[in-house]
């Protein structure tokens, strides 16, 4: 019903001031994400750029159509913001004040580096695969020396980060307690249509999986 | 099918380096979203928060569950970032270098400042009302004196825009083409689901409508 919060830091050099040390909460918040928001200052400049990624432990595999520019911008930054946010639903009240929405997010906080090596990126690429849509890691081609080296992959190190999430129904003023109205939630949630056939007949088993866990 | 980008200036600056100067296509970027990541950077740290928003014409209400340490360091900024993210779908292709994602993305850069006239406060929250949830601008109680003096919000002032859009199928590579096997589209949407009541019994006409326009 209440807001919640959780934290972690996966060194922690400072005073532990958070009550909440919740490093699986915050997991399950990233997991759950087909994607990622990425920030980074570059002459005094914010960036924020929206990638596809996988966690392998505390380790965030970074991918987008980003160019070449903020790859360098990123590889080698030691302060780097990732951020993760599912809308859960519109919550209604009765008055314009009392209006929320339910949400989970995720705010960390890291370092960054160009993937170089052969081995790590190639189980960043597969790792990329079993998160996005398990199943495809064995299914299709895996990638050829030429294919690693044209694609750009950053390892972004968790060393911070925290969540909110809030859920439930509206609270209200004292003072509107005699209007009679409707209030609740209207849930929102990410969801999966019907798999669009380009070649091939029968959709696969694992990508049905995956509709089935994004179904409505 | 292909990748599509589009791009405005507000005040152009600059030359008009950028080919596709398409206001229309990241108003509706923006317009479709329920909420905002905003990206700033403060002390060479980036930050990347969730916001919602409202659009009127080229300025955006922002507003969180922030705590006054990020308005204070939004207030006046010229150097803001705000991003957009619609996931459209997962491309399945027969390769891993070939697999992506069906998106809109708009990355918008301008100045941020608080709002502090009651007029322009008071316009802000309509607007967020009438975004989120239409109607419930007139449904429900407007802020008195003391909520606005309560609730902090942010004008953001659109000074540059791109956005980036992916759709269609997947690509494949030359090299794969006698590999036989189901490829295409898992297409992914934010849907609504059936309203919870917490308080009367008819879900109003306003939520209802909401609810189609984001049914699956």
């Amino acid at each position: 019903m209440a807001d919640q919060s959780a934290v972690f830091k996966t060194q922690v050099k400072r005073s532990k001031d958070r009550a909440n040390y919740d490093r699986e909460v915050i997991h399950s918040i990233i997991d759950e994400a087909f994607l990622c928001h990425v920030g980074f200052c570059d002459e005094g400049v914010p960036y924020v750029i929206p990638m596809a990624f996988a966690r392998h432990d505390d380790i965030l595999y970074l991918h987008g159509s980003s160019k070449a520019r903020i790859a360098k911008a990123l590889d080698g930054n030691k302060r780097v913001c990732v951020t993760f946010t599912h809308l859960d639903g519109l919550v209604l009240a009765k008055s314009y004040f009392h209006h929320s929405m339910n949400y989970r997010s995720a705010v960390l906080f890291g370092s960054c580096r160009i993937v170089d090596d052969p081995d790590e990126l190639y189980l960043g690429f597969e790792q990329l695969m079993i998160h996005l849509t398990p199943g495809q890691e064995r299914r299709t081609r895996g990638p050829n020396k030429g294919e690693l080296k044209a694609t750009s992959l950053l390892a972004f190190d968790i060393q911070e980060a925290t969540a909110k999430i809030r859920k439930g129904p509206p609270k209200e003023g004292s003072e509107d307690a005699d209007i009679n109205m409707w209030t609740g939630v209207l849930p929102l949630a990410l969801t999966a249509g019907e798999p669009i056939t380009e070649e091939g007949a029968e959709v696969p088993e694992n990508v049905l999986a995956l509709k089935a866990k994004l179904s409505p």
